[in-house]
């Protein structure tokens, strides 16, 4: 800030802000044109820390490892206590050589080529995710881009076109031509005459005949204008041969029946949006870079059985998982970043609402699986997909192909299965090798001939059997936000939770990590105040 | 081909092709369900050439150099004549510490740092374009993603909005969303009932609203549906203030005046369809590699004065740049690549015909300006654009971010223009600095206050002022198609003419490979029956 005043649009926003509060900050924001699309602010300021006050956080998952190393770097004494053997909780690639156990006991032993990985929780992150982007950043993570959208990718409905998969580009080109089309009809029919002036309608005929690749007639139809979309049936070329031949539209029948409109939406959603990103070498490489700001303040193997907040402290008793020793730790305050359901199944001395809030709040499951192939195979020939998704209303639901390493030789991981409700707890019941094979099975739909023959080794991992979360993430409702939000991230005299189950952004690292500096924050505040 | 008979797909059509000719091939792809979006058919067979025949190369840009490499490696002796002392042609990278002069004498000394390019001709590729991507992969061309939509990028148009640019996430959210709820509108007032039933009345409505993200009543208004494509104006975040507040749609007639149906339209086309490419290094490395193949055949710094093919052979005089010395070479055939207009202006031996098609083709301008920035703000703070393009209405017609590279530190190259018609021409006729100083005053409207401020160097390269191209590449039309084409790419006795001008893929390299593959195989035929 300048000694004469605030002369940055920053600076502006937060003298609105001290002054007028957070409405008139977000009125202002939008005035100047910057609707906020993160709440992410930069790291917390946490000056004034008591000396000697201390903090013990549970859970090395990026939500406490962050606590961990904005708290250590404000002066508090900080350790954390983590279940597994390795920072980074839910954020997780799993590598060839790997050997992952869940509850039940099944085990596998990761059969990829070194360097090839699954990633089992998140595998994307969206532009807007600044939080997460700016730790990246400040703490050394690669990123490259994580190819959402091609165009070229299948979308597969059982109830369309016979059950053959077809290519994103036609559909979405059909689906848009004709939704074109046929408003431009409506407007012709003066269905929409209470909805815009004569002249209006005009103008808006001229964009739907651009947007939609229309005729000059104002018809989606077999021609060069549709083919420059959806592509040609004998695409343009050099020499005697080059004049290309216009494709066919699909009939518009099909093309609802297909369900593209839910697939382009998906795309669109702006959690979804390109420009994505995924580290170099795996999203785990992300709880890695966290862990080594953490180094040495870790205890690695805890698993935590016990809270206690009575006598001016918290005392947490844990079992070491690897002898069955039980131990203490105490501190101050604590920062516990517990998924809900197992923080609910553990003695927690705290407010009767919490208590109910931390039950109150089931979690998602999901399956997710990985299938190495011995050549990218979808990238050769006729076929041309690199990266991007096929959708398929099978219920392994989709399957995703590598964003990197385009164009260079296998072998090479697909993301065979990406499993939600029902699906997700019938896969989680199968053994991990049925789980690949049923995979296989649903996914040769986009590439009969190909994807069963080119398999060289799988990987899968069911959260719902995820001995660290029991689940994949928070599911909260209107109901719950309404009732226990609120208390479940209320400082608790000397506790706080942080995590995705905590935000507003759940499932995603950027609502544990937003959650955690917002509780760190005022935890900071409640211990200054004591 | 499998003794007992054709067993593969590729087999299959090529039995078909073989017996029916292409319009059966092409019928049989489509009813097979595999709409060819590519006329590469792999590398040329060309066996069978006579010893010592030989073949003059004329131009080493990519259809030259791809000609001299496959006739080489069937055995032809080849010499190529190449006007620049390097290869490529228009595939080319001007890098800081380069020295460029165009027709005219304006030179310019890039002083980009180290490493930093500007793509003055084709700066990305499709998926589909097969031919470059196999010689990419064949000669180790390193390609990594270039990133065509950016949903985070901006449009500006100085007759929506008061002439303020804003996020194309926010207006194609708009575009989709008034288009979903005005068809919606039409079936509710019966207003296309000649064109469905009642029943697919209903089930096109529900995927409008899907689609559109309409609310529940069909409405694309404020709101959490609305707000999920187009963002929020306060965004989700963790702990206390973690819920979102959604923001407020733009009124349509602003998001119909910003045009933003032509950029949505822009990014559906085929050619810039996700997933697009770009080489690691600059779009020049692509022509470094070919030169790289047909190392020692070429002869830099000659230009071609005269084409003659009388008394059995081709025998061209050509001048040595350097010296002014004026010297011939001879072969038995001649592959000319030289870009039209200039080959319209040397003396050449060939049939009427091919003289008037080479004189009926204009070729277009363009001029892109590259402007290196001290660090990516781009990605910095509340823009948060990594890669993409920005579109205006002014002349420059948009600005594009660095696809590689994202999240690291700066500087960066922007491609700060890129002009098409009488915008090109007043750009052309500036002087590379006074063309820089426009393109940051004009660009500026994207990031005030950043734009000027960050730049360190520019970079520019007008095509009209080309000496090797004269303009940018072959404009063809109806009329000329029918009466020229077939013409321009006939055998002319001993001379094959090949390039992005004789193909129907102008102004691609794709369409300068796979006329040389055509050329050079209707050449080889030619020379066998010789």
């Amino acid at each position: 800030m300048n000694a004469n005043g605030p002369t940055t649009r920053r600076d502006v926003l937060h003298a609105i802000g001290v002054m007028g509060g957070a409405s008139v900050l977000y009125q202002s924001m939008t005035t100047m044109g910057h609707a906020a699309e993160t709440q992410f602010k930069g790291p917390p300021n946490l000056s004034g820390a008591r000396p000697g006050a201390s903090v013990l956080v549970l859970g090395a998952g990026l939500a406490g490892m962050l606590a961990a190393y904005e708290l250590g770097k404000a002066g508090y004494k900080v350790q954390i206590l983590e279940y597994n053997m390795r920072p980074g909780g839910r954020n997780w690639s799993i590598y060839g050589g790997d050997t992952v156990t869940e509850l039940g006991g099944a085990t596998q032993q990761i059969g990829f080529a070194k360097g090839n990985y699954l990633n089992p929780g998140p595998w994307r992150i969206p532009y807007h995710h600044r939080t997460i982007l700016h730790y990246c950043k400040a703490f050394g993570v690669a990123l490259e881009p994580f190819i959402q959208l091609n165009q070229q990718a299948l979308v597969h409905s059982s109830k369309a076109f016979g059950g053959k998969p077809q290519r994103y580009r036609e559909l979405a080109a059909d689906w848009d031509g004709n939704v074109a089309e046929l408003l431009g009809k409506a407007i012709d029919n003066k269905g929409l005459d209470s909805a815009m002036t004569p002249e209006d309608g005009d103008k808006l005929k001229v964009a739907l005949r651009e947007w939609g690749f229309l005729d000059k007639n104002m018809k989606y139809t077999r021609g060069d204008k549709a083919s420059k979309r959806r592509g040609y049936d004998r695409a343009a070329g050099g020499g005697v041969d080059g004049a290309p031949i216009p494709s066919t539209p699909f009939a518009f029948k099909d093309v609802v029946d297909s369900k593209i409109w839910a697939v382009i939406a998906q795309h669109m959603d702006e959690d979804r949006q390109m420009t994505m990103f995924q580290p170099v070498g795996g999203m785990g490489m992300i709880g890695k870079a966290f862990g080594r700001q953490v180094e040495g303040k870790v205890r690695y193997g805890a698993k935590v059985t016990k809270i206690d907040q009575s006598g001016g402290a918290v005392t947490v008793t844990y079992t070491d998982v690897a002898s069955g020793a039980v131990q203490t730790a105490k501190a101050d305050y604590c920062v516990c970043t517990i998924p809900l359901g197992i923080l609910s199944q553990i003695e927690l001395d705290a407010s009767t609402g919490l208590k109910a809030a931390i039950a109150a709040v089931p979690y998602s499951n999901s399956v997710k699986i990985g299938l190495e192939m011995k050549s990218r195979y979808w990238e050769e020939d006729d076929e041309e997909i690199y990266g991007g998704i096929s959708f398929t209303d099978r219920p392994i639901s989709m399957i995703s192909y590598p964003s990197t390493g385009l164009h260079s030789a296998g072998p090479a991981v697909i993301l065979g299965a990406y499993t939600f409700g029902p699906a997700s707890y019938k896969f989680a019941g199968m053994t991990p090798d049925a789980r690949v094979a049923e995979a296989l099975e649903q996914g040769s739909v986009f590439h009969p001939g190909k994807y069963k023959e080119n398999f060289t080794a799988g990987a899968s991992w069911a959260w719902s059997r995820s001995p660290f979360t029991l689940g994949c993430c928070a599911q909260w409702n209107e109901d719950t936000r309404k009732e226990h939000y609120q208390t479940l991230v209320k400082v608790d005299d000397r506790i706080v939770l942080a995590g995705e189950h905590a935000s507003y952004i759940g499932c995603w690292m950027e609502g544990a990590l937003l959650s955690s500096l917002d509780a760190i924050t005022r935890l900071h505040k409640r211990a200054l105040e004591a």
